[in-house]
């Protein structure tokens, strides 16, 4: 199928385009009334993520409400996880949990390197579904998390501020530490291609608890793994968004991705500096979007000036508060828009 | 009183030293067992920083354990906003809570800039106390909250990932953000003042939370109000630790500070050419002291290489986690010790 809107794919292969393109990490969700009406008639966050239907119809909500540039699979990083054998559940106010964690080569025998197509099936589906029902408006990303950031949930249990008890294994058991690591990988590569094969255009990977890392630590225990994995995704672009990984943009800028995701802390002029050869892909502080209406416009000038408007995607440097008034995030997407357009 | 052991105080002043010196944040602590039977004896965390013998008792224990070349005052940053007039509760396993919050300029009627001897006199009468106990052993570090990590707390009302209360209150409302902020600078140069006139012989300012502000943010927010501490403390060497403030080591660098404290995120040579002119701080990886005791004298062989053995004091990159094994803590302290002696 010929996409209507390809810009987000044309930037991402480098080329220059006629504006920059724009979407929001997390723009499926809370900050919309008709995602909370969903998730509502699906009682849970889990069962929402499990019926395609439903992932389709939340999928797309942005893409009409916010005429964004392109559309994320509404899914969760810790699927990955659970289709290794390792369940979790999202509890209100506190995030996920798992009940059983994995913390010793002992514990590995309870894993399996997840089957893509058994496993995370409904994924799939949801894709597939989703691709159909946007009808090529815009392209349809798919995503994972990175593999320190799974293998932090995987051992830690839960989230965490600090994750010591995920980053003490890495001392205390590196072997171990490796070893998941590299079934969190396999597996990781084996959906991801499965995601692309069901129509994904694009690919980011998420690094979310790469901060909590010493730059050492990141280059033994999470970069060679995202490397493995951006070798084997060659298929469509691929994003790399870590997280705090202020000190590892360069090596990351090394890796055969396509774009380089940046959150707020990271300035853009340096990050260019640091990352030349690539997309760059950010990085506006959501609290940007509490401010008012004039504010946020000046905000995204701010951001577009000092990125430059050519192989440069918009975005949050994270995901949108789900408080977030959704006209100011509107707000946002227009003004890229408008104020990047080529005259 | 004249000092035996000054070495940290001629460091952070500049001088060449014959070793460099170390200590860890939370040194008094959680993982000393003495620390956690004097903790059981108070009945409360907030007893026992409150408890000047106790709180003497428990800032000596590491000086005894570990042979560390200073003590750091057994308290809390957030005596601070309690002594402004909003008290707040510890809850075991889930942080600081304050049942009352500061929002908006109507909130600032229920707040006063704090009085150190009289909102304070306990924490001063502590310091007192553990300058007599101490007896010229080693330098008594006195400390706070840097103002924008103190209005996270006082606006927030509790820990949280993002802060995105506080946060969003500096895009609604930087008004009220400003008047607030001056008035905890205002409480806690007094605080720190006093402090000094206590007994105090060095001052480290906290800002934990600077990591979650973007550059620019930190330049509006948080910058301006350790600027006007810094110049305001003219007694006695001043620390400015500012945790995730990687982008702006820089303008730290240019404070009229002595000493730079370096979380494990930042590369040591990097912030030497960012910060050329002060001494440096930090910055071990705390889940480093979770290895054996050969990798801990490895890692910091390397850290010591990094830094340099002059204008430098050993410490770790944040607190030391409660359940590091003593002995683990001291092998850090020992290898410092041996491996930079000047010979």
């Amino acid at each position: 199928m010929i996409l209507q809107n390809d810009l987000l794919l044309r930037t991402a292969r480098g080329e220059l385009t006629e504006r920059v393109p724009v979407w929001m990490m997390r723009q499926a969700g809370r900050v919309l009334a008709q995602y909370r009406a969903v998730r509502e008639r699906a009682g849970s966050f889990i069962t929402l993520a499990k019926t395609p239907e439903l992932a389709a119809e939340v999928t797309i909500q942005p893409v009409d409400a916010f005429e964004v540039d392109a559309a994320i699979i509404f899914s969760d990083i810790l699927v990955v996880p659970e289709a290794m054998g390792l369940p979790y559940e999202m509890i209100e106010a506190r995030g996920p949990v798992f009940p059983q964690t994995v913390r010793s080569s002992a514990d590995l025998s309870r894993l399996h390197v997840a089957d893509a197509e058994t496993d995370l099936g409904y994924v799939l589906d949801a894709i597939r579904l989703t691709k159909r029902e946007l009808n090529g408006r815009v392209p349809l990303i798919g995503f994972a998390g990175a593999p320190f950031t799974i293998f932090c949930y995987m051992t830690e249990g839960k989230g965490s501020k600090t994750f010591s008890v995920a980053k003490k294994l890495l001392y205390t058991d590196p072997h171990f530490a490796h070893t998941l690591l590299r079934q969190i990988t396999d597996s990781t590569i084996a959906y991801l291609k499965a995601q692309i094969r069901a129509g994904a255009d694009l690919i980011q990977l998420f690094d979310s608890w790469a901060g909590i890392l010493s730059p050492e630590q990141y280059r033994t225990f999470s970069l060679p793994y995202i490397k493995q994995i951006c070798d084997a995704i060659t298929e469509v672009p691929v994003t790399v968004f870590a997280k705090g990984a202020f000190f590892a943009r360069h090596e990351i800028g090394q890796l055969d991705c396509q774009v380089v995701g940046l959150d707020w802390n990271m300035d853009p002029a340096e990050s260019r500096t640091l990352v030349p050869n690539k997309v760059l892909q950010g990085n506006l502080d959501p609290c940007v979007l509490y401010a008012d209406f004039a504010q946020i416009r000046t905000e995204v000038k701010q951001m577009l000036d000092a990125f430059g408007h050519q192989h440069y995607i918009a975005n949050l440097g994270h995901g949108i508060y789900p408080d977030t008034d959704p006209d100011k995030a509107r707000c946002f997407v227009d003004a890229v828009k408008e104020l990047s357009a080529q005259r």
